[in-house]
């Protein structure tokens, strides 16, 4: 996969650089650019924005830029791109949208500022709009970053099977607590089954905990979850004992 | 305010050195220390996962290193600091959240990493879990930026006021389209009313492009919103035109 991100800050991807991505483009899983945006301003300042028509506070990124830049992009690798732009009016980001962005082969990441983006853009520029959820950041920069881990640790080969499997909005669950070493801490303990040995007992109680931690935690995950009438009599005991309101 | 960060990977943070975040360290608005976790390990490899106890893929993330971490941080400055580890079973950050934790006077920000992080920080240093999402990020860090950005954004003195308050969210509306220079670009020309001068006129057609973005966009933002009479009506007809199902 290739990922062509536009910025007007190309310093804060450096967390691109670190952990699991980093790995992931060392061994050629992901190739991914970060371009500066400015170098496709035709003024001699590099200045990308202006006063919006109409009045009002604060300025708003041309469109020029932005065709110009997918422009190139499209001209130095002819992989079209499926083009996103991080704004606060995308379809919220979640793990399903995550798996099917993995499958693409190249993906181009628009990052806004300042008061907005010129409306051209979105209209005529962009394939989807995705938001990382309900709350204003200050540009598209670090939603581009989520949406690029997230996507990348997704890539066939990038981590061992299990990891991905066993986790949380997979299977609508939330996950059971982890415990390491040491098995007492400032008095704490581990719970007794986790050293038992017995792994039928602990695969049990692990399920239970993660059940109990989506009913307490998440349960609008619920009635997503795939479980057996078993599962559902425990959560809906769990419930009742708790004043907890369940439609399972 | 202050904001300390525990992580594994400081250098993933310099996404907090440009734009606003800087400018408002600069401005003394608020002080965002990163701290290596590593630093808190107390073993020659300065190693701070282990093993998961009862088995399974992957390591834990120990529970001293970061009570070790946080007790230091509150040694060198008296403010106790709100705990927030940054993770898939906390509730949904939000804008209301980010208005919450902008007014607390120090924020502590634990990343976690790998398969998870020994229960025992959760029950009994954490103040509260956040989870950016209902998606899987390689570890906490880009989590915290997003929190960091968010609230940082929000502080006294750090934006210019209209510009908090004219935007998504706050009002549970979507904004409006944004046009600047050229008036016409490819073809595609800004809105006549935008370049009418008519300041009433370009309200009214601010106001209801809003709505319109957020019918089709977000609806289920719009039983939040404050809206009169006259624009419920105006909602209902488009929602109608275009065989929306809308409840207002």
């Amino acid at each position: 996969m290739r990922i062509d991100i536009l910025t007007i800050f190309p310093g804060m991807f450096a967390a691109l650089q670190e952990s699991i991505v980093k790995r992931a483009m060392e061994a050629g899983h992901v190739k991914i650019e970060v371009w500066d945006l400015r170098n496709f301003a035709r003024n001699k300042h590099r200045s990308v924005d202006d006063y919006p028509y109409g009045g009002g506070p604060g300025m708003v990124m041309q469109p020029e830029p932005f065709f110009l830049a997918v422009e190139h992009l499209r001209r130095i690798d002819e992989r079209r791109g499926h083009v996103i732009f991080l704004s606060p009016h995308g379809k919220p980001f979640n793990q399903a949208k995550a798996f099917e962005l993995a499958k693409k082969e190249r993906l181009i990441l628009l990052c806004g500022h300042y008061e907005g983006v010129d409306e051209r853009v979105r209209s005529a520029l962009v394939d989807e709009e995705i938001s990382l959820g309900d709350f204003i950041l200050t540009g598209g920069e670090i939603p581009a970053m989520a949406v690029t881990d997230a996507v990348v640790r997704l890539l066939p080969g990038v981590l061992p099977d299990l990891s991905v499997r066993e986790e949380s909005f997979t299977d609508n669950l939330l996950e059971y607590p982890q415990f390491t070493r040491p098995a007492e801490f400032r008095g704490m303990a581990v719970p007794e089954v986790l050293l038992s040995g017995n792994h039928e007992k602990i695969r049990r109680w692990r399920r239970e905990q993660s059940l109990l931690n989506t009913l307490l935690y998440r349960p609008d995950l619920l009635p997503k979850a795939r479980l057996s009438e078993e599962e559902k009599d425990f959560l809906r005991q769990e419930a009742k004992r708790r004043n907890i309101d369940l439609l399972l």
